[in-house]
């Protein structure tokens, strides 16, 4: 994920005079080319924030929970990739091309959501703008990278073995994720839902500004590398045409139609991945409702799914000069 | 397919006094060994039925229209795996656990039908008949087996190239299959959906005598072996409790519920695989819907899903004295 950060800042010339790059005590020591200079990833600690501007956090939400009063502290901003701030009354919880105006009410910390609210609130909300959203169903097809190398290395060796025809042995994931799925991201909470399929249902109402949307979400694991993919029902306040949605979605920012049912022709994992923006498929009516449309979403859940969304946070901040905490 | 439709005759005795083995011209000559004897596959010709009193099809649906007559010219009855037809409505279209009665009907034809039909009908007809069943909506996660053993070569010979760094070539599938999910499962139709999305909605209607029962599907191909999982989301005209349901389906018929998210016990492919019944878990109220309730629900498709219901249509056929068409 770290480096998906470095490549995003490159690749969209960011502007930067320096970089550090910070990792828990176990990850430092690496060096890595940057601009034709080598820069070594040193430990994270308390002062490893002096004098920086913007400080992208990516290391999961206790270590963000730890680091963020030091960045705060430090003068600078904290674009937080974690779950650790993001439902606070005070932080924004930003997608650009939803609720870029939500950043100037920042204190020090912007959130970027979870990368399924990334996908349906950046496909949705050109649709929700004019007419309601009143209700959202989702089924998810959850890739593996965004579990770090440690998954991409546990599905390629249970994928070999199974091959093999020898025993998996699950370490990371529950059960063997290799030639399988499984129900189950992030841990279960009383109700019966994964703590996954409620921060999709909070996080996208703070994101598209819709309190009492009724959302519910079955996340899954599959054994795909990178790209997250999502079966969506969605219901309208008024009837909407499937004509009119695709109209809508193909003037809307950060979001690309494939759907051409006469070549096959849909987003898919394997075809996406490296791609930025969010791909919409399999666009038709929801022939179980009136008012309903049924969409296939796929999203490189590393790109626009967390670095690529920080990093716009970050460029339209600075554009708008909100760098500054607002009041 | 055909292997799976002789072990599950074998192993749940079915009474034989002989079988015949049919195959289209390209899968003849083979040898099986059938109680010690040596049963060789021949080709399936208008002659092949004098004297059978019940022949299982399982060759498609093309096959299954050209060689249904002759069954029905020799007297026997067909018991129908493919689509050919499910919905005509003098052929009885049947999941023993929920609409057993209507085999009584039959006129020499009884179909069964697709495998997350099958699924969805079992497990659900328990709760409809005590809460009538509103909306259904699914999105599933389909393994390649059904597809038979070139699908089965094709992810295999995919998984092995993507895992040594070669390039792929989609043959059966569209695109490639290996580490990546693909939204489209048999022909799409202009609507938008594919004819295996609408597949479900007529034959669950049809099955669970609902004609008004509002159903939609997104079905999506995974690259998993054998066993097919769905994600559901269900409306009942009424409230359903999530403890009455499961009240309900522990003693429903031919399902299993594998539920218990302290130990991450719930249903997944791998586990399931080689398993008669339908296995629920994720029981859960839907948080989007006040009478809705949410699942997930897994099953052995070349068992249940294909094989074991045939056989079980044939045996309830046998046990009620219904060989012969009824008027």
């Amino acid at each position: 994920m770290g480096q998906e950060f470095i490549k995003t800042l490159l690749q969209r010339n960011f502007p930067m005079n320096s970089i550090r790059l910070l990792a828990a005590e176990h990850g430092t020591g690496k060096k890595i080319i940057i601009r034709h200079e080598e820069v070594e990833v040193k430990e994270a600690t308390p002062d490893s924030f002096d004098g920086v501007d913007i400080a992208f956090l990516t290391m999961g939400s206790e270590m963000s929970k730890y680091l963020v009063p030091f960045v705060l502290r430090a003068g600078g901003l904290a674009i937080d990739n974690s779950a650790a701030f993001r439902l606070e009354a005070d932080v924004p919880l930003v997608v650009p091309e939803v609720n870029v105006q939500d950043i100037k009410r920042h204190k020090g910390i912007i959130s970027t959501p979870n990368c399924i609210t990334i996908q349906l609130a950046t496909a949705l909300y050109p649709l929700h703008r004019v007419n309601p959203i009143t209700r959202i169903t989702v089924a998810t097809y959850q890739s593996v990278s965004g579990n770090g190398s440690a998954a991409i290395e546990e599905l390629t060796t249970q994928a070999k073995q199974v091959l093999e025809g020898q025993t998996t042995f699950p370490h990371l994931y529950p059960h063997q994720i290799a030639f399988n799925v499984l129900p189950e991201i992030d841990v279960f909470l009383d109700d019966g839902y994964t703590k996954e399929e409620w921060k999709i249902v909070k996080e996208t109402r703070k994101v598209m500004h819709a309190d009492n949307l009724a959302i519910s979400a079955t996340c899954v694991r599959v054994p795909v590398f990178t790209g997250h993919s999502a079966a969506v029902q969605v219901e309208f306040t008024h009837p909407m045409l499937v004509d009119d949605a695709e109209r809508l979605l193909a003037q809307a920012p950060g979001v690309k139609i494939l759907d051409d049912s006469t070549i096959s022709l849909y987003p898919h994992p394997w075809a996406v991945t490296g791609s930025d923006e969010v791909f919409i498929g399999r666009l038709r009516r929801d022939i179980s409702h009136p008012n309903g449309l049924a969409l296939w979403l796929v999203v490189d859940n590393l790109r626009k799914g967390a670095a690529l969304n920080a990093v716009q946070v970050a460029e339209e901040t600075i554009k708008r000069g909100w760098l500054r905490p607002g009041r």
